[in-house]
């Protein structure tokens, strides 16, 4: 009886990297469906679009077995400190990643909606800002997965790298639909979808801080670089 | 000695109650927040949609000392079953009314962008789409507040009545864009300021299901009638 207490953590041990590997394996889930809508920004392609809208359901089944996972450990294993703080951010990570999976779709069946994209600039800054949200989302993962407060931070210090091409991608797409009025529903889509980008990056900030959290015990309180000027004014 | 139990539960059974109302308060002021955009919808005031979004700071720091009071009792307190549900479920109705005060911020300054006004239909629609999400919002809190699950099962199933009038609302929106070919920033406002609203009674929606759960114990697992198939096309 005497190795009671270790058998115990390891089972809580295994069951948290258990928690972090379906994590992983969720982020992997929206990272592909985000290079799949990305593509469907360059060819026009409605069966992948769909195939994105399907696998969103996907994201959200591992956001629900996710949230089970760890309702049962804080129920059975009632963690404190550091284990705590990693089952608390599961759960927070994983409501970020589903939401990543709605801007996700939301963008691939607006970018099916285009029947013919506009003959401009905009198009081309799309896939550029959809790149590095991309980068952002596989960083901040890193981050998590190697626990990595410093790389958290700076994904987290960086954020305006997001909302300046997101700024100068609304400029162009106004400019585009200005010398076209005919093309109002396009040129509305082409502004969702950034709009839609920018949310992912958005969230990926949000992972970081989580990320930060998770890994020093200190939660990142300062208002971070503050997206959304972009497009609004400033007030 | 003897009492030393009770007085432990009802130490609990009081942290519990404030954190209800730390939520009902944050609440609240969400509320107060998205009135005041609204307010900005009908008369245009630069002045008060600065204080919404000063007034968005206030729900980030809500939402930071729920959170902070969450991670305390699970860790003091160590919570299962439905006191477990309770605290998990406040840090998600947190984090939603957190996004509504985002997506309320957003359209205050929007709404203040506006110089003019397009001399059409869709800003009718707009308040009207404001009023329902606001009725629901205040429908769903008053559910967490009595722990309706019926109630909360009565809003989660006509997310739709919102999905409709968005719809019609975006098309109002195109319509009127297609007749005034140089108000495209103006109409891009518009449409982003119905999508914010149609957000926030998709919140409205996901705090509906945290009620319901928090209520009977069982997850609303189904998919819910579903946001965002306007403006989008079938696919």
């Amino acid at each position: 009886m005497s190795n009671s207490a270790p058998h115990i953590v390891s089972a809580f041990e295994d069951a948290l990297k258990r928690l972090k590997s379906a994590i992983v394996q969720m982020a992997g889930a929206a990272e592909t469906q985000l290079d799949q809508a990305l593509s469907c920004l360059t060819h026009r392609n409605p069966e992948l679009a769909l195939e994105v809208v399907r696998s969103d359901a996907q994201l959200d089944s591992f956001e629900h077995e996710i949230e089970a996972h760890c309702m049962r450990l804080l129920a059975l294993r009632q963690p404190v400190a550091d284990d705590l703080r990693e089952v608390v951010s599961a759960l927070k990570i994983a409501a970020n990643l589903e939401r990543i999976g709605d801007h996700t779709a939301n963008s691939a069946k607006r970018a099916a909606a285009i029947e013919v994209f506009p003959e401009s600039a905009p198009l081309l800054g799309l896939p550029n800002l959809g790149r590095l949200v991309r980068q952002r989302l596989t960083a901040v993962i890193d981050a998590y997965v190697d626990t990595d407060a410093e790389a958290a931070l700076r994904i987290w210090n960086t954020d305006d790298e997001v909302d300046a091409l997101y700024t100068s991608l609304c400029a162009e797409i106004e400019r585009s639909a200005s010398t076209a009025p005919g093309q109002f529903t396009a040129h509305m889509h082409l502004m969702m979808i950034a709009k839609n980008l920018e949310r992912i990056g958005d969230h990926a900030t949000n992972i970081a801080e989580v990320v930060y959290y998770v890994s020093t015990g200190k939660p990142l309180l300062d208002e971070r670089p503050k997206a959304d000027r972009s497009c609004d004014p400033a007030l």
